[in-house]
């Protein structure tokens, strides 16, 4: 990480802000007096995104962005809340094969379902968002999209990190709901953009994250209208609709947004094309990577990992001088939960 | 119309507003002391807006909705702007086609390019949705959304419409904006859910509705990330990625909003899935169909017309009870530019 935040700080010199930038910043983007990001170090990546955030929102700064214009997004799994030991979505989709398991006896020897109900993840994290957008399809087609919600939203109510034992959804970033809070207060829209499932991340993302359902983008499975005895629903389909992952995440913001974000925040390659697309917009721009290193607190992963790799994305990284937020050395805390 | 508005009437009737209903409703929802709608005579149709936007965000009101669960729909095509003597995006696809033709000889023995170049709008009327996506994708494939983008905003500069000579962008329905900017006074959020082509919307809705890009929903073709010259682009492929019509409204409303609408406005036929939708939910209910009964001002065509069709909508309407707005009879202005 040595050599990333060398040349941040170059960067950082290179604005003018020297290695007291952070202070110096603190009155143009403070609301009250309070540090808008508590649990962020004041470090090299602090200092970009304040530094940012004061150029874009200041009038009559050559670098001001129109309120309508500022678009944040923010990649999910590994971004806003943890992804080990395996997707969160994966976890619900294993329980709810378990759950319907008794009326589906076929399972017991088909993949894969079979290694699934075997307690097997392998199948699952090597497969992917295809194989778990598979299995949404299977343990979900014909069940309306009302029905799939409270679904989600009574398990995330019940069901409890193998690791920590605490809810999914206290499995969030601290310094990253600051920041969401922070990017909203300072005029921004804040997006979702997850290969999670569109309807899962929409259960919770408003209650955890602030980001209400229009504002989430995700995968998805194909839907249809129709009249249920004259009432009407939507139904879920087997069919895959959209995974929202690589170079579908720049065209899921498209479709979905239809203007280019200015801030894109992800962990691993799958956000890679997400922040290029950001990266390359005129005026000022935030392309932030959050680099999982701390195995104390968190996981430490990235090049060789099955989930969340981290590998040609460090690479452009580095060379393009984006921000590598290092969680073991710029994050104060991780989880909320955390003393 | 008078067994609709015969029908409005005794809901309203009903709701204990009597025929003074809207007078005494104005205190609750007024912004200071002006008319939020002027350009709306004070009838039956006026009424039954306000008071729904009166129960809605009275605090303590039994039909109480919080704010972020205010999501109003509104068509474009014939609900906000005008749709004859064809739908103006054909006719933007009409002004390409000729521009394109010097280069595609062999369009002029091929269909429907044939029929359209020589200035036949039949094919492109009788063929909807589906026809209009087909050119588009024929005369834009492989352009980058941004330049897709300025390519809409030239046309609309200088593009004029055969009967009026007004630039299309202000053949909009002056109590239309109205009640846009009223909904969004009151905490509403508002959505464009077209059959219109999504991005050809996007280039004026802000503009002209303040209806930014992220909150305008239609119809799609599939779209591409790659690298020009190391340059990230965004292109328009010929394949359809989704028709925003019918039974796909509320289809397209899940997977852009993931919330079911409490208020919405339609035309025609097309727009009838969105209001069943809509008007089956929990709680207050504003589905309104506009009706096109001004041979005058605009036009008038309902059942029998091969745009705009409303026929099951009318039927529905009625047996539901629904609010019919009459453009002769609700509307004192229609176009912003009438005197």
């Amino acid at each position: 990480m040595v050599r990333f935040t060398q040349t941040i700080s170059r960067r950082t010199a290179l604005l003018g802000l020297g290695s007291t930038g952070f202070a110096s910043l603190m009155p143009a983007v403070a609301f009250g007096q309070a540090d808008p990001l508590p649990a962020w170090t004041d470090g090299a990546a602090k200092t970009a995104i304040l530094s940012f955030v004061t150029r874009v929102t200041t009038a009559g700064s050559p670098e001001f962005v129109r309120p309508s214009e500022r678009i944040a997004v923010f990649d999910n799994d590994g971004t806003l809340w943890a992804e080990q030991p395996a997707y969160f979505q994966a976890l619900f989709i294993l329980d709810r094969l378990k759950a319907m398991a008794p009326d589906h006896p076929e399972w017991k020897d088909k993949e894969p379902f079979a290694s699934v109900l075997k307690g097997d993840l392998h199948a699952v994290v090597a497969g992917g968002t295809k194989v778990i957008l598979e299995l949404v399809a299977a343990t979900h087609a014909g069940m309306t999209v009302d029905a799939f919600d409270r679904t989600v939203r009574a398990w995330l109510q019940t069901a409890r990190h193998p690791k920590t034992a605490k809810p999914y959804t206290q499995m969030v970033y601290q310094p990253m709901l600051e920041l969401l809070a922070f990017f909203r207060n300072q005029g921004f829209k804040t997006f979702i953009v997850s290969g999670g499932g569109i309807e899962f991340m929409r259960a919770f993302a408003e209650e955890v994250y602030g980001v209400p359902p229009e504002q989430v983008i995700g995968s998805s499975g194909k839907l249809q209208f129709e009249l249920r005895d004259g009432v009407p629903v939507i139904v879920k389909l087997p069919d895959i609709n959209f995974i929202d992952d690589k170079e579908a995440k720049p065209v899921g913001i498209q479709q979905h947004i239809g203007r280019r974000p200015i801030a894109a925040f992800g962990n691993s390659d799958g956000d890679l094309a997400m922040l290029q697309w950001t990266a390359a917009g005129p005026g000022a721009r935030l392309p932030v990577y959050i680099h999982h290193t701390d195995n104390v607190r968190e996981w430490a992963y990235d090049r060789n990992s099955k989930i969340g790799r981290l590998d040609k994305g460090l690479d452009e990284a580095a060379a393009k001088r984006w921000t590598i937020v290092s969680m073991k050395d710029d994050w104060k805390r991780i989880f909320p939960f955390e003393p």
